[in-house]
């Protein structure tokens, strides 16, 4: 059903997928791993060529994948998923691999895609994703575990997002999740428009 | 009024008042200038002591001051502020400045107080406020616009935010902007919360 209404996001219109403050699900694979972790701290960086960054702590296995591979994806996750964003967000991979030969993904029978550019598996009912290499900042990464990426595709749900905005009315089950602390989320609402004031 | 509501936030918590992506407005002051710019690209970089980034354009006047004052206030509006955040977001200071010998918060009628820790004005009607230190890192402010400042006090409108925890339903008129382009911006909504799945 999502391939069904994924399509292309212009690379320069990329940055608006995130530019709302989404929280996200970062996924990166290597050497026939694969993993999938929520971040609350992720934010566009440039409009053209697209660049992301995203905090990927230390003791995540989904850093060493990204570090391994200079790949990632930014999945942006829905209100329908808060139960899987919060299941990513607190689980280890590498625990459930080392237990019992299972990934995230198939203990948790989660569905994917691939990249269009990168190999990296991309999570089915998200409503975008952002396809990234890794421009490896090592002092950036050794200091704030902050990862840069510049993003090289980038599709979306054309149910909520088409001609670079967001459209939510209508699609209460599609909406993104904003991160708190704890489980606790706060889902989109609807969009608003600000005007120029008069000067003074 | 909302002095009467402000309440001071534990550092430990100070990385909530972002954590849900909302658009924030940089303020900054030096050597008697002032002035103050919308951003979208704000997140949270650290818990303890509390660090956030923030991208500021080579463009704007903002990133001089804060340049050479080393501090910076990030606000977090609401709402009722939707115009007020249009308006710093799409007008120069510093061409105000030179224009009218006013700046942008007396060209519109802004108000303010002064921040506890740094001498640095906080705008008035805003729910959040984060006053920081920037902790210079020339190659990520010349590379990539990016700026990081740790938190070194930081407040809440007790009626939205308490606890460590944001609280928005029965205050519609404070709910925070989430910018998506050109004026068009999402006001985040209820809280929902996720549940940890069971593994396969």
């Amino acid at each position: 059903m999502t391939a069904f209404h994924r399509r292309p996001v212009p690379l320069s219109k990329a940055y608006r997928l995130l530019n709302h403050g989404p929280t996200v699900l970062v996924s990166a694979a290597h050497d026939g791993k694969r993993n999938i972790m929520a971040a609350a701290w992720a934010m566009p960086l440039d409009f053209e060529p697209p660049k992301i960054t995203v905090v990927l702590d230390k003791s995540v296995w989904t850093r060493q994948l990204v570090e391994a591979s200079g790949t990632f994806v930014i999945n942006v996750p829905t209100i329908s998923q808060v139960d899987i964003v919060e299941t990513v967000g607190s689980t280890s991979g590498l625990e459930i691999s080392r237990e019992k030969d299972l990934d995230k993904f198939s203990a948790y029978g989660l569905t994917t895609f691939q990249g269009e550019v990168i190999d990296v598996p991309l999570l089915e009912g998200c409503v975008a994703w952002l396809e990234c290499r890794l421009l490896p900042e090592p002092h950036n990464q050794g200091q704030y575990d902050l990862f840069i990426g510049e993003v090289v595709a980038a599709h979306a749900d054309e149910r909520v997002f088409s001609e670079g905005h967001w459209h939510f009315q209508g699609h209460d089950d599609l909406r993104t999740l904003h991160h708190v602390a704890g489980g606790h989320f706060l889902v989109i609402g609807d969009e608003v428009t600000g005007d120029v004031l008069k000067r003074k």
